[in-house]
């Protein structure tokens, strides 16, 4: 590493602590390494095995399995582990962390973090919490890769006691590794990313629940014709089972509130169809098309059919 | 067009009518020429500007705005247009077909087909409904390829007075242009797709529709976030709105049937999320990751991350 030469770059640390080396911790990581924007890396890891393939993988300067150990003279320190983790992790990072120290996370439900941690900050520790909007469907050190976060929207969920001049350095952090930054109340956070990601996993692990589950339809059958559709929907319903599961616990009120709205739209879609209202049904269908145009010129999609995958979704 | 040299490759006709040239059709005659399958393609299109489309890009030997005219002296005739006309069609087109000719179709529902379209046929022409299960969100003679069909399964469902060798003929056409032939009873094939298809698009349609119905959140932060899940429903919400309106009143009973248990489930899992059961939660989202594995395994999909889209739906 040439440490020396990246001093005084924007966003820069001198020592970093990563709590857990997944999809996410391992791409910080990269992304760190690729813009020399680390003295130290420094990860944490639940297992041996993946302490050592974080070593393997060259992604962490030191790897360690006591979260403690792992923060102690970190300038930052990022939760990158599940949210039903993260009362117990700060519990025992707390003596360690030194005066000055930023902590933060990448989380994807908010207003918890300030919640459930605020309360455990040891005096002069800042509080910043963050929620990088990307990923894949994959986990684990070895899932993850540099270029996850770039142009991709990072939020930031400070709020009236938060510290300045630790949100513009978290901010400059974030925008050093390829991301564009947001700053917003953590309630609406949770209410957007409710709408946008969080309601669209429920409802694809819903639909590929009730699909296995028909004794009418087989499961080769599902399988063999998933290409019409329900196929996308086991994509997002393959992410992992216990981050999902600490997403939907945390971030309740949100979910619930758009769950049902979603609820109360489908029954009326379903009466549509009971009452064969040709019209109603066409009106949805041709609304929700404008709102696919808006993404694909938003850049955040692509127009070409999905001709890699062979097929699609149309019929 | 070598017409001799191919005459007596099974699956081969003399005169080819494909009713509507938009995605299916337009894939179907392009397939066709591939594998020089016809000595004649006639295309019959709804509007002058799609006739003049398909005469530009060479793909039917004749194009015509007259669907009666268009069938004349066929062997194989196909319907291609929505399910909604197909009355109508039948209706117009049944003085023309020629003693000895197979009617069939690709629409996405069947039984309805036989029951509303075997009262219409003269005597000595062959129903046998076919449905290829391919397609992609794109519409008209320009979105469609020779390649849509390659490796797909194509679906027939004839029944007990269907004539076996019009059967045979259909398959052996399907089979010419690319595909996999599985031969279903209408009303399972209505369930299946049910499942498979129309219930995850009403499902993709409803979600957009909620969401760009809350009033908290704007339009731009959904689209700004729609990588965390949202966009992956979206793409299948762009599709054909007068499509898939014909789908959900031509498959009523069985798309109430899948879309009465997902509801079931729904309400369950919401309920699991109200009362923190968060066992329940992971034991549902891990059983799902396992079915994605399956259609993994099975050649529908493949593992890679959603790499060319620079995101996926982690969080």
């Amino acid at each position: 590493m040439t440490e020396k030469a990246a001093i005084g770059t924007p966003g820069r640390v001198e020592r970093l602590a990563l709590i857990g080396v997944g999809l996410i911790g391992s791409s910080i990581a990269r992304a760190v390494r690729r813009g020399n924007l680390a003295g130290h890396i420094a990860g944490c890891t639940r297992s041996e095995a993946s302490r050592d393939k974080c070593l393997e993988l060259g992604i962490v300067d030191s790897a360690h399995l006591d979260p403690a150990e792992c923060v102690a003279g970190a300038d930052l320190v990022i939760l990158c582990t599940h949210l039903g983790s993260y009362r117990q992790v700060v519990e025992a990072i707390r003596p360690a962390l030194k005066p000055g120290a930023i902590l933060s996370d990448v989380g994807s439900a908010k207003a918890f973090v300030l919640r459930d941690l605020t309360p455990l900050l040891p005096e002069g520790v800042h509080l910043v919490p963050g929620h990088p909007v990307s990923g894949t469907e994959h986990s684990g050190p070895a899932a993850g890769f540099a270029e996850l976060f770039d142009d991709r929207w990072c939020i930031l969920t400070p709020n009236g006691e938060s510290d300045p001049a630790a949100v513009e350095q978290v901010a400059a952090f974030w925008r050093a590794i390829g991301s564009k930054i947001e700053i917003m109340e953590a309630e609406h956070h949770d209410l957007v990313l409710a709408v946008t990601s969080h309601l669209p996993h429920l409802i694809a692990y819903n639909i590929v629940g009730t699909a296995s589950d028909l004794e009418s339809v087989t499961r080769s059958e599902v399988t063999k014709y998933s290409a019409g559709g329900f196929r996308d929907f086991t994509r997002i319903a393959a992410s992992d089972p216990e981050f999902w599961r600490d997403v939907f616990l945390n971030n309740k009120e949100a979910v619930l509130e758009v769950l049902g709205r979603f609820t109360e739209d489908l029954i009326a879609l379903q009466r549509m169809i009971r009452w064969e209202q040709g019209d109603g049904l066409q009106d949805l269908f041709t609304r929700t098309r404008d709102v696919r145009r808006r993404i694909i010129a938003a850049g955040q999609e692509t127009a070409a059919p999905d001709f890699g995958r062979r097929s699609g979704g149309e019929d």
